[in-house]
């Protein structure tokens, strides 16, 4: 299958950038293990290396806000994967941003500004 | 400047992933040091570290198909950036391809097929 053709890192980790499937937009990056790229293909939900964890864990399996896989598509290092994916629930972000990028580069670049507003309260959410 | 605030990891890199600026197209995932970083912002195009030669280099340095720079966005772990991008020359991969993600997941997940077709010969441009 399509993951014995992929090259792990000295960790055993492909980079996966996942993005909204209809807008392009890029909702997180994560990693993923051999495991975590086959468990995503073969229940078509995001499931990612968590390397602060040590352990592979569904995308959404705490808020609900799992990621519905429409594509996989492999970089020419075959390192990396674009996987292009239906998110549930409207936010991707544990903050409960949309997307995991919302801190924008201001105009003179001297800082980060947010640029959204978050959609849930992370600590309804997870209880933190 | 915002570079100050990025989450560099034990090799001091953050991820960026370069998506057309119009079309929202991932054509390639780079790494960057806080040099690159500032270099990449200060000239608006793209610098990358090079991890397999040890220095930085400006995209297209050598094929002319350089990227300028629109927009960068940080994510809430600070250790990635979104950089909007304008492809000049209309490839970005070193292959001739117009993004360096070109090699989908068969409907089957069996292997990888090429989707797309190159836009310059790397021999001709690179003289390999």
């Amino acid at each position: 299958m399509f993951w014995d053709e992929l090259k792990y890192d000295d960790k055993g980790l492909v980079c996966g950038v996942f993005q909204d499937y209809q807008t392009g937009e890029v909702m997180m990056i994560s990693w993923l293990n051999r495991e975590a790229v086959q468990k995503t293909w073969e229940t078509k939900k995001t499931h990612v290396y968590r390397r602060s964890r040590g352990h592979i864990m569904m995308k959404g399996e705490v808020s609900g806000n799992v990621q519905i896989v429409h594509e996989m598509i492999a970089d020419c290092d075959r390192d990396a994967l674009v996987i292009k994916v239906e998110q549930v629930g409207g936010a991707a972000c544990a903050h409960g941003y949309r997307s995991c990028f919302y801190d924008r580069v201001s105009g003179d670049g001297s800082a980060l500004e947010t640029q959204s507003e978050p959609l849930f309260d992370p600590k309804k959410v997870y209880g933190q």
